[in-house]
């Protein structure tokens, strides 16, 4: 057996994590170069301990990444199509590689039927300093703009991923996860616009935020022209 | 090894299905007195197949159940936490039941830990002639105002589909698949009241209804005061 242990994990269920970051004004997605697979790209994921609950393990996979704590975290789809993984066209590459590695028995476990929960995150991307888990070769985050194919069904996860942001960003007020503790009203214009792909109008949009009122107004942000210099706001935590 | 043949499932992995239908003005879901936990109602179930997709085994599930094929289902949630089932306070009762019906080994795969994806279904309850499972000694139509405690987490299961439900409802014009064919604006407000149990104004809902472009309007229904006959609409299928 190898340092992975997998007899202490739940055979054909894994765990695929989407972890959304915000910057230059663009919506970015934190991914892995595998080591194995002939270096595909992939979702950062891992296996549910035999002892652990799934909202766990999406949390120790996230904190191996991140090494952050109290991260946003939501379930949004399993994916378990009978040929996903199993059925990938490179996957006999992919287990003779792991077999190597890892020895027969344990490629084989890894390169089996897996039925794959999808979760997505949102960080603060300025707290993030990237970590290799097991089969990482490097983490990038990348522009959703500039996502390249990734391994099995991966990219099909991104996208649901992103559909379900994008339907409980508004809703639930989570997009403040993506930035810094205080912002102005622009910046958060302009998330909104990366998340969706649009533009929004300034005065309804600023009217819209300060009507929630989940919003802190704080000093001016100095900028050196005093006179405009815009407000930087905090959001309210419940 | 019985007739389940838990051989050719996935160990650890459930679905449990929230059928809702609606009839009386009421919200209903499809429960079963289950044949042994001390006939505990549960919601109705299965396992995953080792060649079947996820949602495929959901559609065998609910077929066992109703015999109706091209239910509309949706997936919600899984439900991880570590002690579900394994956990559950009359576990050693359920174990030592199923294992005089099917022996050690099958009773001791069917009472480990299990993760389980939950599905929701709409369905047209007159079409729907309940059909037990292997596990079911009766299924029931119950209103969701007298849902009795279920076995496990399944009370919280159900609770998880309704909110799904009633989030889904409106924004993905679902509920036609409770209803039958044809149906008076009526007959839908009362649908909607009994989802979202909460009255809506009559004309503010009709003019809504009917600015959504999603109905055609058909003959008036007969009812014998011909001059305050309501019109009959149906669904337009895209």
């Amino acid at each position: 057996m190898s340092q992975l242990g997998i007899e202490n994990f739940i055979a054909h269920l894994s765990i695929d994590c989407v972890i959304f970051g915000y910057a230059e004004k663009e919506l970015k997605v934190l991914i892995s170069r595998h080591k194995f697979g002939q270096r595909s790209w992939v979702l950062p994921g891992g296996y549910v301990g035999k002892t652990e609950g799934i909202d766990a393990a999406a949390r120790r996979i996230l904190k191996e990444r991140t090494h952050l704590e109290n991260i946003y975290l939501e379930q949004f789809r399993v994916f378990g199509h009978e040929n996903r993984v199993a059925g990938s066209p490179h996957i006999d590459t992919l287990r003779s590689e792991l077999t190597q590695v890892y020895g027969k028995e344990n490629a084989d476990w890894m390169t089996t039927r897996f039925v794959c929960i999808g979760y997505y995150a949102l960080v603060d991307i300025r707290r993030v300093n990237p970590q290799n888990g097991e089969f990482d070769e490097y983490l990038e985050w990348r522009s959703i703009r500039d996502i390249p194919p990734m391994i099995h069904d991966h990219n099909e996860i991104l996208s649901a991923a992103l559909e379900a942001l994008r339907a409980n960003l508004d809703k639930k007020l989570i997009g403040f996860n993506l930035l810094p503790e205080t912002f102005t009203m622009r910046e958060v214009q302009e998330l909104y616009e990366a998340v969706y792909d649009r533009p929004f109008a300034m005065n309804n949009f600023q009217k819209k935020m300060l009507g929630l009122n989940v919003l802190e107004r704080l000093e001016k942000k100095f900028t050196g022209a005093q006179n405009k210099a815009p407000y930087l706001y905090r959001f309210k935590k419940s």
